[in-house]
């Protein structure tokens, strides 16, 4: 959309050098070439499937009338369209469901309806969501520690932490999430974890696991919400220990499988074979847009209680918004974040997943509506987009249950 | 089978340092260690997806008369049964079908129904194929020289050959292929493809092309066969630059999504994105039976003529067996190689696709056979065990056609 280079990305055998993406290279690449890896993460790094299973794929019809595009006031003033703020934004691909019927989908850039995208941060929603049927089912108890579960972390940020905690994020860690400060801790954790590549002599931590150790608490727990991924890759760590099941065919048996979803889906895996739960899962658009549809039915695919209706009516109550408040995210004033998901507390009881560069599912449960969306835009976190994006959901929200 | 480790390799969240597989160690890691990598390949190296696409799985019907067990006379003396030689030759899976329907099928160790198994060498026949394929459209013209495809060949040992040659392997190169002789060929070209771990400090070849430019011819070419793997790797260099696609998506396009395969494979990518068209394809036994069955039916399934007909005949007519037998490759007496199958020239008009450590594709047309099977033998090219299965295969031939 914007920014494509020309010639393009990793195209041609081999593709010319100033072209190509490798991934000793990624310490160092800049936007835009991340719109290339975003689709096509599996090429750089070794990853775990999430298979689709056997079933027949679940339908997305057309709605009988669709969206062509979506006139909306924009926060910074005048009007924009749903077309202008696509382009602005990095949009990779949009897909739009009222009441389980396609408005709109479009792709752009490397992006297509067969590829999976990386969804960032929205991994840990699908954790979280994880997390809370096993708690449902009585497999794990929010009240207990996370070091009954995992004694490795009795020196760390956790040694005094509850999964609740853990599932809310309302621990205070050491650890700096500045996606735009490379001295942050953003870089030593995906070093860590295969994500980035090692310089020559690296002697840090050798897998996530290893990293995670390193990680200490800053103050007292359960005051405030603190996002920072390290707990969706506790989380995840201790529903493996229980379960016995790695991720990928947790979220496979558990989940996936049960979806209708087209194609598989797979995680990013560290250097011991650990599924990247802070931000590994890469999936389709439209499978993307059919879990959005599970939550929206209460947790019901076709009939199929998927997931227990009390498990998504337990993240649609949302967090501690007093906690949540005093972590200072304006652009979320009023929300509250409940076992990963954000949580909107608006007259739709929309609820978000919400990952870096742009990746989002948007559900808003009394307006019909379910929103997937991929990006690849140059800021991690960009108030900017995300108050416009938010902006065009709720206007449509509003069309749609009026 | 055999050599079962307890605890096994990679169970455990980490898995217990002694039963860990890391990319990085793959260079001493030994035998029985390959048992869990070759079924788990895609979660060591980046790879690319071989679709199966959206069309339904084509099923395999169990026989009516399953097989529990088949006795023949062991090359060695004696008698044997197919369940010993499988417990003797480290078999992760083995898949038979009569006329179709499934007389035997069984997994051990690592490999389960849905997971996608190395192929290695089994990748070239594949390569072979669609070159033979592309040749009968007329697309690819097999007297080209290689260097009118790829001028960067042109002061390598391809410099003066043709694609026929290359198809047929009967070029005379530097490339000594000894899989058990450290100091060989094949340590520094899986290197540079990325399929070992590169010391610190590493100046050699970045990618599987430049790698390629560096191989030098050794004598005459078109006197005798010799097997080289970087063979199989110039012909998918001429293929992908012919069709503009890459491998990957070419197979998927042209065969796999037209087999009724159940899920998707994938292949291997070198540091720049490069299929690794000598042994990088992992697919499941049941896919990989879909193919020697679509062999068998002289390229149609169910009806749809996927691979013309003239393609798996000019296969079956094999190559030239005089220059095949030069190469003195005793236990393939009477044999030939064409478009990288080995051709028996038997009274079964039996065909082969084969890779190292017991990968491996039968199909007899005039006995309805097909075999597939994937095995993790300690020796990547071993005779005994290659004589004891074609003992078995042809025991079974002879029953079938009988």
């Amino acid at each position: 959309m914007s920014n494509e280079p020309n010639p393009p990305w990793m195209r041609g055998f081999p593709p010319p050098r100033l072209r190509t993406i490798r991934f000793e290279d990624l310490a160092t690449l800049a936007y835009p070439a991340h719109r290339w890896m975003y689709s096509h993460w599996r090429e750089l790094v070794p990853t775990a499937c999430v298979r689709r299973g056997s079933r027949a794929v679940r339908p997305l019809p057309r709605a009988s009338n669709p969206l062509a595009d979506l006139e909306f006031d924009d926060p910074t003033g005048g009007r924009s369209s749903l077309e202008q703020a696509m382009r602005r934004t990095d949009t990779d691909g949009l897909l739009i469901l009222h009441d389980g019927r396609v408005l709109f989908e479009r792709y752009f850039g490397e992006l297509q309806p067969q590829l999976a995208h990386r969804c960032f941060s929205v991994t840990k929603s699908v954790v979280g969501l994880l997390a809370a049927m096993l708690a449902h089912e009585g497999l794990l108890d929010p009240a207990s520690t996370v070091v009954s579960h995992l004694p490795e972390l009795g020196d760390s940020g956790w040694a005094d932490a509850t999964v609740r905690q853990v599932m809310d994020m309302t621990l205070s860690l050491q650890f700096d999430e500045d996606y735009e400060n490379p001295h942050s801790d953003v870089v030593p954790s995906r070093t860590a974890k295969g994500a980035l590549p090692r310089a020559p002599g690296y002697t840090g931590p050798a897998s996530a696991y290893e990293y995670l150790r390193t990680v200490r608490a800053s103050g007292a727990h359960d005051q405030a919400f603190q996002y920072a991924t390290p707990n969706a890759e506790v989380l995840a760590w201790v529903l493996q220990r229980l379960t016995d099941r790695p991720l990928p065919a947790l979220l496979s048996e558990r989940i996936w499988q049960h979806l209708g979803a087209e194609e598989d889906g797979y995680f990013a895996v560290d250097p011991v074979g650990i599924a990247d739960a802070g931000g590994g899962l890469c999936v389709t658009l439209r499978d993307l847009a059919r879990l959005g549809e599970a939550i929206r039915n209460r947790g019901s695919v076709d009939g199929e209680q998927v997931i227990a209706e009390a498990v998504i009516d337990d993240i649609a109550r949302g967090g501690d918004r007093q906690k949540f408040a005093r972590a200072g995210w304006e652009m979320f004033d009023g929300w509250s974040y409940r076992n990963q998901w954000w949580v909107s507390h608006d007259e739709f009881d929309s609820v978000r997943a919400l990952g870096v560069h742009g990746q989002q599912i948007y559900v808003a449960p009394r307006a019909g509506l379910v929103v997937a969306r991929f990006g690849s835009q140059r800021v991690a976190v960009d108030e900017a987009v995300e108050r416009l994006l938010m902006a065009a959901y709720r206007t449509l929200a509003k069309l749609l249950a009026g």
